[in-house]
């Protein structure tokens, strides 16, 4: 190791890294530095910088000396300029923006663009090259290195976890993912804990413990820690010497684990301990020490820009300067503004490089899935609703084929939910990852597997997006109601895409895929807590171009929705529908047509007369609320036998909006014909009723769509009674019908009061005895004539 | 101890416990157990159950021994029936529910409501006599620990948590909520780890790692372990009496921290390990041990409904019988079905009882804020628009005071965010609360204070929740795209308020108070990943009578707000409004006055004539959004004399709702008042523009309102940049005007073209410069005459 050269990176990053948040120009300091060469406004975040340079130049050795392939992933909190320097300087900056070149004209345009109107962010992000983690919201850092190691077995993913992200639930729960990490066929995580001490105002909780505390801490997580502390900023040299060799132990144990596991009788009963590396290091480390009189360096005062109002002051600018100064451009750059060439050759080359990782840019690793064949898993249909099947084990069933085509880059994650949630056939041929101890007595639980399960939803998202990102497939089971528990990572992902999408360089990864079940309309066992269909709300406000919402209404057109989802690229597909068993409305190509349609009038349970409108429509989106509607229009067309009534379906939620506003939006011309232009719509809809509104209240008929959706009522229940409470039920459906069809309203009375009286009936019954509607009323459709089909 | 008595107790919670699961007569099996006597569905959880009972019945004797006040919090998932058998053991379920008596009849009545139709959840609910904390949703249980005992130093609350909640990130977050309690002035979480092996379907994290390592994670945690386990569970003498013995040693060393904190010369440097238990036990502990040949007992198939199909299988059915009579209910009631005088003594009485303590019907305890004085924090205004002042500093000064005047039950939660949210002025009168060393260099912390900071979003709600559901008032302040981070905690807190509003018994509480800022407009330093103003539209989707929506548009109406969000009682009040100075419009009268009616026309920024609608109405919410309509109001009356323009402020979102739907929800008729009922509306919105629609579709007007807002793009800019991104700047929305009032759009394309001209130079001027508007164009309103006011 030449420390040296080392330590010349480190201060070649550095420099480049302050240069992004103060200067606008004079980037070499050719000339003493003028107030005009500053940036006017002075935004950025220098405390973690030189901390993660640090990391970053010692990482280069050691994939240098390895050739050992690494992804960097930077989890402290507005750490971009120092990836955005690291890359610059290892030349893939300039390979990816070509505007900025790999010299003194390209380092003032990489200065100036660093949080300026129209720039980059502070956070490593998409724009960054090699990142695949934003540091904009903390907490997802160990996550996702996790998720981006599994099924790689030859990556160490380095993962810089900041000593403030690290009071986040998300990374505390994150720590314990090497129970379910395979040394055998997946990579390693290392783990890198980053105390400088301090968040934006406060001290941190890890870095404040003491230290035997906080080893036993990282015990406890099942970790071997590597204590490095920088004790004297300015003895660098011994820093320098102290996090290699703490750095080599650790990918040597690394190495050692893995031939144990890999080369040897397997132990299936240990769990080794993994190394991790604490480095305890002065926040804003080699940056001003003390400003105005107060110290700065190994406080929170270095969190931003340490030295301020430099335009007003003099005596700042002559500090900034010497600061730069420290770093000796003259010796790190070229005439030209090119790194020395004995400084650059330490990098590694090519895509080893951690800026230029295809892992980092994962749709270069990206392969098609083998789809198992549509009908083998279809559900057989003579009359639409005379067969139930669960939507989601048929899904489940498909998947178990999927994986079996799939041994390698699918996984299935789940908060401990993917038996409750139906899709337990996929265990006829794979196993849940678990690395602890196995009992006798454990079922379907193995070193290695598909499924994914532990009861976080912040793990199963964030394991997700790192196994997504770095090039792979997947999906997330869920209860519908907790999927909330990931708002927050699902905007940061969507986020994540939409700029994604923008920049040529980055290719088109797998979509997230949530299958969402356990929903609102199905809690016999649970409740109120678990009764939240919002989480469609929160995904339709993010970027048409990215979000796609499915409702399917029964087993085949999950299927085909499921089938569709996983072939398509780079966006959130949200699919809910239910896990009990459903009646099955549609043949395999019937469903098949009507997903790909998304929208579309369901003959068989209406009755129209040709060339004439329909005297009312009963739309529906949703597995229950179909059949709500169907049994609706099914009471409506026996009691009233000249009734025209449409029942149109919705399976693509996006369809109800104008096409102007979605990529899968209708036309006004198709959404007129469905819903007529005049006449009352009775919308059931899954979820808050509102949604539909804000879909379609540019919609020509909408001051005619009345919606019924669940408006938070609820406890635990039968699902018809769940309908009852929230008006959405077949009986008030009909009456819904007859209140706004201005002919029956004002004579069908009688009617009306049947279907009121019935309504009331059934309530009392099945409250009374605890009973859901078969039990009430028998199958609605079961004396259907297969002439009602089509 | 009486351990024969201790046990009887046990067994009867057991007893009471299994019945609600299964029986709907012959509660007390007066007669051998037929099928007619079960219920039909069998729904329900009995894995955690004996647990929680067996822990509820030791703290009892402690209680009763010690005259401890004590909280029981129950964090394992499906606890209910635990909780439901203690507390109508304890008679606090007859005294608040009388239809439920203490008799064999009462006993019937709450067997058959447990997880029927209309009854009861399996989760400790709002419903549940002495619970604060919902078991549907996970990871929350420590976090409400450790509200509940802050300022309360006589409180110990027993926080039960599930192995399976451990794994979320929540919980393991809050076990480092030590570094967060002050012995002196707070009381003791006990926690109470409990494994019992395996969550729905999978074994645990914490219950398979070795042991040893278990116990260095919680002494790493910070926590001094003592271990129980139940090695035979048939030896249940042994297991009382270890158990009790380490709840003593517990106690015992909670009374020895408190007592060198209080009593003593306090030693700041040390930080106290905290007692806590491990209780490793069976999962079904005492419920059949085998069933069908398979284990259930000690497994995950004790998870729910150990034994199904009763009404199929007599082995079944006599297996749950000798399983019922295995507890002896004869030895433990009554002929009348009363719990045995003997037994019952044993509890604590009145309000010592864990399930009828005030601490857990929090309203019994709470008392009104002592409020600042209004006017000596309002801003003096001579004319709209010439001051500038922080509306978040403002309400800083505010709660300075009010912390100053209620310095016992008041605190102010946020993610290290209090000073960069602009409320650093409390600083002046109190501290932050840190356990953990602290250095020379650190300001503002100690080990008492009234500020809770931890880079923890779901800790801050956590603890808030915990501290409001026990009597106490508080605002959280957070960053408000970071605030969706507890968008599921919001869910489970407003479904809380929704089912307690509705029980008589359960006393109001302190409202829950966001305060959010840096918020999507105002992105100088972060950007993208900082920008998502959706937890407004997450929060509607709630009940309307436990949900309120802010957005003061300046620092006057901010504080009226305020004063009033906490004088509320049950509610969640959400407040977004900025932290940068901004223009001051309406003085202190005008702005509470403005704020009590919500909505108002804002004469000095329009021009009307008497009588005469107006040919176009600005709509506005939000400060930034109100910056904009008031900067693009000038440029419209300078460059169209004659043009008629209202300025409709909106600081009370649900005014835009209708009556019927909110019960702030503005009638009719002073909607078209204000809005026309057929002139053109531009609105410029603080969030996702469709949000303004779904809460307008069904007004007069709605067809004629255009919505501008957050659509989703930005980067790293100036907030004139944002803006212009979203085209919701001052240049758009005056283009809107003339493109949308017909006489104008044939007439004004000259006007059209400058202000597109202008909007083109003023965007090229911010991206070359760096710089915000002010600089580009000088404030707009500084030429006003003082006649503009109103």
């Amino acid at each position: 190791m030449n420390v040296e050269k080392l330590d010349a990176w480190w201060r070649a990053a550095n420099y480049v890294s302050v240069g992004q948040i103060y200067l606008r120009d004079n980037p070499l300091l050719r000339t003493p530095l003028r107030r005009e060469d500053v940036k006017e406004r002075l935004l950025g975040h220098w405390g973690t910088t030189p901390g993660l340079n640090f990391i970053y130049a010692h990482l280069n050795r050691v994939i240098a000396e390895r050739q050992q392939e690494m992804l960097f992933i930077t989890g402290p909190g507005h750490g971009g300029p120092a990836n955005v320097a690291n890359a610059w300087l290892e030349g893939t900056y300039s390979e990816i923006y070509s505007a900025i070149t790999p010299n003194e004209a390209g380092l003032k345009e990489l200065f100036k663009q660093f949080s300026y109107p129209g720039g980059i962010p502070s956070h490593a992000a998409p724009e960054t090259p090699g990142s695949i983690n934003e540091g904009g919201e903390l907490g997802y850092s160990l996550a996702h290195a996790y998720g981006a190691v599994f099924d790689n077995p030859q990556l160490i993913a380095a993962c810089v976890i900041g000593d403030g992200e690290a009071e986040t639930g998300p990374l505390a729960a994150s720590w314990h993912s090497n129970s379910f990490l395979d040394a055998k066929n997946d990579g390693a995580v290392l783990p890198i804990l980053h105390l400088n001490g301090y968040k934006i105002a406060n001290p941190t909780v890890l870095s404040r413990i003491p230290e035997a505390q906080l080893e036993q801490l990282m015990r406890g997580y099942g970790y071997d820690p590597h204590f490095v502390t920088v004790a004297d900023p300015r003895a660098t040299d011994q820093a320098h010497r102290d996090f290699a060799s703490a750095l080599d132990a650790c990918v040597n144990r690394i190495g050692e684990i893995q031939a144990a596991a890999r080369e040897e009788q397997r132990q299936t009963e240990e769990h080794p301990a993994w190394p991790m590396i604490v480095l305890r290091s002065p926040k804003g480390w080699t940056g001003p020490e003390i400003v105005d009189g107060d110290q700065v360096e190994g406080t929170w005062r270095a969190h931003q820009v340490p030295l301020s109002g430099i335009h007003d002051d003099d005596a700042h600018l002559r500090q900034l300067e010497e600061w730069m100064r420290s770093y000796k451009p003259g010796e790190l750059f070229t005439d030209e503004g090119l790194l020395d060439e004995a400084i650059a050759e330490q990098a590694p080359a090519g895509d080893l490089r951690m800026s230029a990782t295809p892992y980092a840019n994962g749709g270069r690793l990206l392969e098609d899935l083998r789809l198992p064949a549509y009908a083998d898993h279809a559900v057989v249909v003579d009359r639409p609703g005379q067969e139930k099947a669960s939507p989601m084990a048929t899904a489940g069933g498909y998947l178990r084929e999927l994986i079996t085509l799939n041994p390698e880059n699918f996984r299935l994650f789940g908060p401990d939910e993917t038996a409750s949630n139906r899709l337990q056939d996929v265990y006829e041929v794979t196993d849940k990852v678990w690395q602890q101890r196995i009992d006798d007595v454990d079922e379907h639980l193995a070193r290695s597997g598909r499924v994914m399960e532990v009861l976080s939803e912040h793990l199963c998202q964030g394991w997700l997006e790192g196994y997504l990102l770095t090039g792979r497939h997947g999906v997330f089971n869920c209860y519908e109601a907790f999927v909330h528990i990931v708002d927050s990572m699902f905007n940061q992902h969507a986020k994540w895409l939409k700029v994604h999408q923008d920049l040529p360089w980055r290719q088109p990864v797998a979509s997230l895929n949530y299958m969402l079940s356990s929903h609102v309309w199905q809690q016999d066992h649970n409740g109120f807590s678990h009764q939240d269909p919002g989480f469609i709300d929160h995904v339709v406000n993010k970027k048409a171009d990215v979000i796609r919402v499915y409702l399917p209404p029964d087993a085949n057109t999950m299927l085909a929705v499921t089938e569709h989802c996983l072939q398509t690229r780079d966006r959130v597909n949200v699919i809910v529908t239910g896990k009990q068993p459903t009646m099955t409305w549609l043949g395999p190509e019937e469903a098949r047509l009507h997903f790909e349609r998304g929208i579309g009038v369901w003959d068989f349970a209406g009755r129209e007369t040709e060339g004439e409108e329909p005297d009312a429509v009963l739309g529906c989106a949703g597995d229950v609320p179909t059949g709500e509607v169907i049994a609706a229009a099914k009471l409506l067309k026996e009691a009233l036998p000249l009734l025209k009534v449409r029942v149109v379906n919705v399976v693509d939620l996006m369809r109800l909006q104008d096409s102007s506003e979605h990529p899968h939006g209708l036309p006004a011309r198709s959404f007129d014909t469905l819903f007529t232009r005049d006449r009352p719509v009775i919308f059931a809809y899954h979820g808050y009723p509102w949604l539909i509104h804000r879909l379609t209240y540019r919609r020509t008929n909408h001051s005619n769509i009345h919606v019924r959706g669940y408006k938070e009522e609820g406890t635990t229940t039968t699902p018809f009674d769940m309908a009852m409470m929230n008006q959405i039920d077949r009986y008030q459906l009909a009456m819904d019908v007859i209140d706004r069809v201005p002919s029956l309203r004002s004579t069908q009375a009688e009617i009306r009061q049947h279907f009121q009286d019935e309504r009331q009936r059934a309530w009392q019954y099945t409250r009374d005895n605890g009973k859901d509607i078969d039990a009430v009323t028998g199958w609605l459709l079961e004396e259907s004539s297969p002439d009602d089909a089509s």
